[in-house]
C-alpha cells in the first residue's frame, strides 16, 4: 500500500497582480520544498488571488518560524495574507448543539475514528439531552439554558468557554438559537453553521415546512460561515436530496438528516484542510 | 428481446374516502383489463386520492367509449375526475421559444427519434432566430414579435394559433417573456414552463446572476405548470448541478443548459405519461 | 403538524394472472381497510406479480388472525404468498461485524434515535474491537474469533446465537469473512450484506484497490441478499460517489464509508418496510 | 457582465522531481504571463508530475514560437513534455457513428452553438442513416459499409479520411464496430470512445442487457481513450443513472442515452481544454 506522508499546507490570498504565483512557488523551490499539489485561482471580479499548496519539506532543518521570517518580506510586497499549517496540527473545534444529535453523533464518530483530524475540547448546549453522548467520548459538556432574559449572559458564558478551551473553530451542529449581533461579531469568520435548506432559499425558521408548502422536489442543506447577517454568511458547501409528494414535513426533517450531517462534515473538512477562502460575501473552495 | 405492448393509462383523482381504490380496481377486473402497474396515493393533508394504472385490455371489443359509459356512474359517487389515455395517443404539443435553442433542439431531437411520443404541430417565437431549426423538422414556425404596446395583441395571436393547431399542451422552452394575467389564465394548467433556478429561490429575472451573487454551490432548474402567479405555478420536477467559485455568471448560463433541458424533458414526459396530478398548489408525481 | 398514523403493510407475490390486483384490493375494501398507498408491478419477463399496500384498518375489531383466515383461501387460488406487517412491529436485526465500525455506528445511531425501527438483540464479531460501542448501547456482544480450522465451528456458533436471539434479519455490516456454503444456506434470503463496489464490478477482495488500478472515476457500494454464490446475491440497492486521480486506494477506502453506510441503511429500511421482493436473481423494490 | 478573455493554456508532464513547479511558474513570471489558474498534481505511485496553467500574456509581442524556444531548454532538463494551446485554437474533431444518433446530434448541437469549441471536418459511418443530419450542418459525410471481408480495407479508408481531413481528435460516438488491432494502433491516444456501461463492468457487447440480467440498480457510461485493448483504454470520465425493476433492457437503452451523450461531451470538453493527462493505464483529469 502506498503510504503518503501528510503534507504541510500553505495558503495565501492577496489582491490580483502579476507575479503572485511566482512569489510563492519560487520561495518553495528555493527552500527545497517538494510540491505535491497546487490550486490557484485569480478572481476577475473581486480582483483577488488565492493559492493553496501541499508540500513536503526536503530540508531536515525546515521550521515554520524560519519559513515565516524569510517569506514575510516577500508577502508584504504583495499585500499577501498567508498561513502555514503543520501536518500534525489538530484544530480545536468546539461544538454547539441543542437537542438534535445527528450532526453531533456524526462529527464525534469521525473525530474518534480519525476521519476528522480534530480535537473536540468542549461541547456546549442549551439543553441537557446530549450529555451522555459527550461523556462517552470523554468530552466536557456544558448545559447553558437560555431564555429571552438570560440570553446576553448565556452567550457571554459561551464565548468565555470557547476562550477557556482555546477553540480555533466553532461548529453550530444544529444549535437552534438565533445568535445576537454581539455573538455573531464574536464568532465572525470562525464559526460554521449548518442550515437545513438550500440557502438563500427558505431562510429562517422551519425551512422543511416552507419547502413542503412550496411543493419543491429537492431539499438540501447549506454549511456557511457565521457573520452578522442571519443565514446570509458566506456559503462553503451545499448538499441535496430528491423528495416527492409522499414526503410530509416530518419526513423531510427525518430524511434531511443525512444531507445535513454530510454537508456539515464536508464544510468542516474543507475548512480544516485550509481549502476555504473568504472572497467578499462568497467563498473560494479548492475542494478535493 | 422482451417486447412490452404500450399500455392504456387510467388516471383519477377525488376526495379521500374509503373505497376509492376498490371502485377503480374492481371495475378493471370486471372489465377484464390486465393491470401492469398501479400507483396510488392518499394525501392526508389535502384529503385527496390519486391513482394511476397501466393496463392491457384482454377483451378484443374493449372501447374507451364503453369504458366511460360504464365507469362514469361509479366515478360520480366518489366525485372522481378521471381520464383514459390510449396507447397510440400522441399529444399535440406546441412550443414557445425566444432565442435560446437548447431546450427546443433537445425536444425536437426526442420528438423525431420517438423518445418523446408527441406531435409538435407548431412552434411560436418572438424572434426569427430558430426558424431554420423548425423548418428542418418540417414544423410551422410563427415569428410574432412583441413590444410593450403590441403585447396584448401578440398574446391573442398566440392563443389563436394554439387553438388553430389544436394544441393539447404548451411548452415554454425558454420563452423569455413575462406573460400577462390574461395569457396566464388562458394557459392555466395546460402549459409547462422551465425556469432556470431551483424555485422558489431566485424567482424573476437573471436567476444565474442572482445565484452567482449569493455564492451558491448548486444551481438548478424547475419545470412547473403556468398559473396566474409568475414563477409560482405548481412544481413538476427539478434538476440540479454543482458549481464552484470558478463559475462566472456566463459560465452558469452555459453549464445550466443541460440541467434545464433534461428537467424540461422529464416534466413533459411525466405530463404526457399522465404521471402528474395537481394537488392544490403542489403536485403528485408518480415518477418512474 | 400533520400526524400520520403508522400504517399496516400488506405485501404479496404470485404468478402473473388476470385478477391479481382485484383479489387483494377487493378484500381490502370489503374488510373496511383504508388504503394509503399502493404499488403494484407485473413483470413481463419473470411473469410474476408483486404488490405492496399501506393501509389503516377502520374496523376496531381488525385482527391479523382474522385477516389471514379470511384472505388465505383467496390467496391460494392465485398461488399467492403474502405477509401482513403490524405498525408496531419492530424486526429483530442481528448485526455481524469485524473491525470496521462505520456501518455499525451508523446503524446503532439510527436504531437508538428511532430512525430505524428495529430491535438489535445481538452483535457478533470475529474481533473484540467494537465491544465498547455495543455496550454503550446495551447490546450483547459476542466475540467469536475465527481461523481456517475453527471456521465450521464458529459459523455454527453464530447460527445458534441468531437462533437464540430470535433474529429475523441478519446484517453483515462489513463482516470481513467469506461465508461457507453451509453458512450461506443458513442465511439464504434473510441476511443483507454490504459490498464496497458496484457489483458485479470488482467482486471479491480489496475492491477499492481493484477500482484504483482501473482508474475508474466513480466507486460505489452494493447492498444485496446473501445467497450461496459469493457477491452474487440479489441486489437491493446501490450507492455511488465520484472520485478523481488524487484518490489513492486508502482515500477510496476512507471516502467510501459514507456511501457504504447509507447504502446499507437504505437496504435495511427497504427490507423492514417490506419494499423488497425477490424476483429470481433480481429484486423488485418499491422504494420511496 | 464580466467578460473574461479566453486564456492560453499550458500543460506539461514529467517524472517527479524537486523543482518541477518552479521551472514552469518562474518562466511564466519572467515572460510576464498573468496566471489565472493553476492545477498541479504529483502522483506518488507513478512518480509523475502534471501541471495545467491558464494564463494571459501581458506582453503584446508574446508568441508561441518564442515561448517554445525559450522554454524548451528548461523543459529538457526535467524530461518534460509540454504543450501550449492558443485561445483561438479550434481542434478538428472527426466523428465516427453507426446508426444511433443521440451522441452525434448532441455533439453537433454543441458544435454549432459554440458550447463545444471545435471544428467537425468530417463524419464517417458504416451506415447511411445519419447523412441528413450531417448535411444540415454542412459537414461531409462518408458512408463506408463494412463486412467481415472488407473490414481491413474499410478501416484503411477511415484512417486515410482522418488524415485527409487533418483530424486532431477522433470521437467514436456510438460507432458499433470492434476495431482491429491495426486500427486501434492508428488511433491510440487520439480517439475517445463512449461505452454504455460503467467500465470495467459489462465490457463487450450488449452491456445494458448484461446489466439487466444482474439486476443492478445503477447503470452508466464510460468515456475512455482508445488503446489496443478493447474497452480497456484509460478512462476519462463516467456518468451514472439510477434505475429500478421496472426498466426492461430496452428501457435501459433508451434511458441511457442522456448519460452517454453528457459523458461523451464532458470527455471531449476535458480533452480539448487540455484537462486530461495519460498516467500509465489511468488518467489525471483536472476537471472544472
Amino acid at each position: 500500500m502506498v503510504h503518503i506522508k501528510k503534507p504541510w499546507i500553505f495558503t495565501a490570498s492577496c489582491p490580483s497582480k502579476l507575479g503572485t504565483v511566482d512569489v510563492v512557488t519560487r520561495f518553495m523551490a528555493e527552500a527545497g520544498n517538494y510540491v505535491d499539489e497546487i490550486h490557484s485561482f485569480d478572481d476577475h471580479v473581486s480582483k483577488r488571488f488565492f493559492i493553496r499548496i501541499e508540500f513536503q519539506p526536503q530540508n531536515e532543518a525546515f521550521s515554520a518560524k524560519q519559513f515565516g521570517e524569510e517569506f514575510e518580506p516577500r508577502a508584504t510586497e504583495f499585500g499577501m495574507t498567508w498561513e502555514l499549517t503543520k501536518p500534525e496540527h489538530k484544530p480545536r473545534v468546539a461544538i454547539l448543539v441543542s437537542k438534535y444529535d445527528h450532526c453531533l453523533n456524526d462529527l464525534l464518530y469521525r473525530h474518534r475514528t480519525g476521519q476528522l483530524n480534530i480535537e473536540v475540547p468542549v461541547i456546549i448546549s442549551n439543553h441537557p439531552d446530549l450529555k451522555a453522548l459527550a461523556e462517552w467520548h470523554d468530552i466536557p459538556y456544558y448545559h447553558l439554558p437560555i431564555t429571552a432574559e438570560t440570553k446576553p449572559q448565556q452567550e457571554k458564558q459561551i464565548i468565555e468557554l470557547l476562550d477557556q478551551y482555546d477553540a480555533e473553530l466553532v461548529v453550530l451542529a444544529r444549535y437552534m438559537q438565533v445568535l445576537s449581533p454581539w455573538m455573531c461579531d464574536q464568532l465572525n469568520g470562525k464559526a460554521i453553521n449548518i442550515h437545513h435548506s438550500l440557502l438563500p432559499g427558505f431562510k429562517g425558521a422551519r425551512p422543511y415546512h416552507q419547502a413542503w408548502e412550496k411543493g419543491v422536489k429537492m431539499v438540501g442543506a447549506t454549511a456557511h460561515y457565521v457573520n452578522n447577517d442571519l443565514d446570509e454568511g458566506p456559503i462553503i458547501t451545499q448538499g441535496i436530496q430528491t423528495v416527492d409528494h409522499a414526503f410530509y414535513p416530518e419526513d423531510l426533517i427525518s430524511k434531511g438528516q443525512d444531507v445535513e450531517r454530510i454537508t456539515l462534515f464536508n464544510a468542516i473538512r474543507y475548512h480544516i484542510e485550509k481549502r476555504v477562502f473568504l472572497n467578499g460575501s462568497r467563498t473560494v473552495v479548492f475542494s478535493s
